[in-house]
């Protein structure tokens, strides 16, 4: 397929290189245009312009936030209006509920196919085309994209033709992903302070009741209590829990779990731990409870 | 082995019958004494005293709570008195870890063993000799009593020397599961408000990063909005994660998931929730949320 | 003094007459014209536009939100444009922090003064000028509009020459307000349930410690168990408890009260009780300790 | 009147000084026995057990907390067993609900009058004889205290004759104090970080719509950044929280502010701040917004 690929970021970019391996035509757009150029050797055209990009039957964005998409789509990046009739957009940011519908309607207006696929997994599984891709919108669009997704990701949910529905979903793995930190986080504090070893602890919970993927991973960079490499940054967990809340608070959904979360993020900024990964706040309840780092 | 079995519960009972069933002599005791009738024919003595059942070698105890476990030790059961020289108690209930402490202090005192071993598993578990078994206590005695264990679990951790870490352990990872039905109630909560198939969701968690046994059997009785069968009630949980904050208070540890959590309890019990299944703390999230129950 | 005036609600239509009355000369607009048409009779001009009303060297804003503000002076109101050189612009109604450092910023740039003066007080008190005005921006503004202040409340509090700084404070006093709300209903919860009675807990309170005027308001609503008069509604106070976390997060204060009294607020907005006044947050509390409402 | 007087600490030594100022004959114990002769040129007489001092027909006891109350009244103090028949025991000390029912009934039960009439005020009030009582229990005997409590205190609230309703508003009060810290902590720290000096903040609040008692004494220490001096200690806060919640949650009363104040006084304990005065919580809060100590 000839696909026009936005935003070249630590997961943007191993996604797009998958797609190129898979056998795909991409043109690629990214602010900083080195990042873009890396492409090339592997048979990407680059582009000097977002519009340029968006000139593709399928456009795919994955960009940092919200007013990044929103300056590329009706802003300076001059998207919607370049955008053919017909043509698909595929956003895969994680992104707001509100935006998300905005542009759902905004594409719908101009003849514009709008697919909201935004995935789970750290940059290790983008790199080894392990993502889970959540994606939503008109059906015929939704399996047309099929085989993107299938060169980026281990596995699809297609969860109807609501658009902004993915977006929900995505927000609320984001949520238990966070809560499952948070709780481990205080359930570390109390057996380290009563000298259990965390790692015989962890040991228990992965191989009874605990024994998912999200268990695994941090559980193991809070039982060694070094949040290393740094995956997803504070500012990141911060914003998401601040998306989570705002959907919430727009379908009168009180959250006070993801509240809490939110609060120890802001400490954490607080604190200057923009550049840590987001399990630091297991650290903050180890911290709150008197507990040294362990070296 | 000889074993004198005090308190036959809904996991208790079980317990014992499998006890039995491998091959070990158990002399049983029970406050409502039909329930020790019941393993008469299947080769157990009852006792009419649980000083009598005290006499065995080897005691286990499987009660309510803190006050009947004291009661039954340091008060009207006298066990304390009788217990042989030598002999061991296997407490197995899920106290407070301050209990646990006297206990290893005045068995220790008195010359006697005593060994910490509180389990994981709903009634269905006990029942198929599939519970984790979490044991501290001298290694000699913990070693000798590992064919009960493995009669009545599918596998034992073994926790060191000082038995109330077991305790600490044991409650720690019930805080871990009621924290997964809190940030369960709440996401469903915020998807169901949006729209979503909540078992499209479940099924989406489940397959992706939540695969857990704790996801899956809670995530099934939130996703079909019905708690039933009524495992482990509502003030049980409360009582539990009370026993959390205990520890964690004289232990200098704030755990504020512990302390929402043990709020959400308590407006259940103001509700008239008493006999339903502490997993409705979920159902709390969605009235909150405005959510009428799924019929 | 010549004074244009933009918004005729609740607490602008009493305050605007409180000028007439000392003898300013007003222009006045407002989106529902009858409500201006109303001041006619007490020697007030009506402005067809915005800009008409903003064509007098000082303009006073006491609109709903923010919103509404940036449409009046970024948009379709045209104020920024229309504002003369020197002319003076003074905010009152309750903003957030970002808008009114876009407006100092906007007006600063057009050689434009912008003058910050939030109020304290419910409609009743703005009849009465009783209003208590908090003021910042450049000192000889501030002084000059000082006669107006003077016409609408009892006391001017001058926070200095960073305008922006006024809304941080009437943000704060906002949230202290609910913080005392929330507080006093989850006490009165507590000692209606054993029996106290709430009005004999009242005159305890409020003749010891707790003697000030948000004492006796919000202790008289909740004693009574009657949220009437609706003075401020749900959702004004959900809208300032979010500008306040706002303003929190973006100067990375955790405020875990602020959370909490916005996952009230987001409960009551679920029940339906858009329309009921902010303290009901108090019988949230009630409620959920499962207290009936007193008739 | 003949008094009994057992228990001089901080609140305690002033307390039972006051009362010989004005004529009343005092029989006084305390455990550190200098402290009892210290009272000794002031005209009392000093008894060397507990027994001693409650051979008189009214016995004050205002001891550290529960256990302390609980040894005197039931274990080694022997007060229920030597008391007079139709003697006073009045118990001014912050007791738990639980303990002060079972004072109630097993005083009751030996023809014993028993008078809970716990007091509001530091160390200086006591001193001052400024102190407020509420009281409650039998009418008659309520009555017959009343001179001891006016040479205390400036007013005393009666509040029926349930005795331990006096120990509930005592803590219903005691978690309104620690609310309204926790809450100007919070709203200093947003202010702080927005370069607003605290003491003009303080003097707007004071002067506007937080002008009780509560708010100047805790608002100066918080403006200040000075907890001191140390009036009360974290420690008893954390005593007096975990009491206002298990007097909630045997009611079947959630209080989430009342957690969430108790979580922030185990932080503090974490931190080693057992030696500071509560109102270091809203050090707490400016610590977790990362602003330094005032010097």
């Amino acid at each position: 397929m000839k696909v026009g690929w936005i935003g070249l970021g630590n997961m943007g970019l191993p996604m797009a290189w998958n797609l190129l391996k898979a056998g795909h035509e991409l043109v690629v757009y990214n602010r900083t245009r080195s990042r873009a150029d890396s492409l090339q050797s592997d048979g990407a055209k680059v582009a000097a312009t977002p519009a340029e990009a968006a000139a593709a039957p399928v456009l795919v964005t994955m960009v940092a936030d919200d007013p990044a998409l929103e300056d590329l789509i009706f802003g300076s990046g001059k998207v919607l209006e370049v955008l053919g009739r017909g043509a698909t957009h595929i956003s895969m940011s994680t992104i707001s509920v509100a935006l998300s519908k905005r542009l759902a309607e905004a594409h719908a207006k101009r003849g514009q196919v709008y697919v909201s696929a935004p995935v789970f997994g750290r940059p290790e599984a983008a790199v080894a085309a392990k993502l889970f891709v959540v994606a939503a919108g008109p059906q015929k669009a939704v399996s047309a994209c099929q085989p993107l997704f299938d060169a980026m990701g281990q596995r699809t949910f297609v969860m109807g033709e609501d658009a902004p529905v993915a977006n929900v979903i995505k927000l609320g793995g984001n949520f238990l992903i966070a809560s499952t930190i948070e709780s481990f986080g205080e359930a570390f504090a109390l057996v380290r302070k009563y000298g259990v070893n965390p790692h015989q602890f962890l040991d228990f919970l992965t191989s009874s009741l605990f024994t998912a993927p999200v268990h695994k991973t941090y559980g193991k960079l809070i039982a060694d209590d070094q949040y290393q490499p740094v995956g997803f940054k504070v500012p990141l967990g911060l914003k998401d829990v601040r998306l989570v809340l705002a959907a919430a608070e727009a379908a009168s959904v009180p959250m006070p779990l993801a509240s809490m979360v939110r609060d120890h993020f802001v400490t954490l900024m607080a604190q200057g731990k923009q550049d840590e990964d987001w399990a630091t706040i297991a650290r903050l309840a180890a911290d709150n409870a008197g507990l040294k780092p362990i070296e």
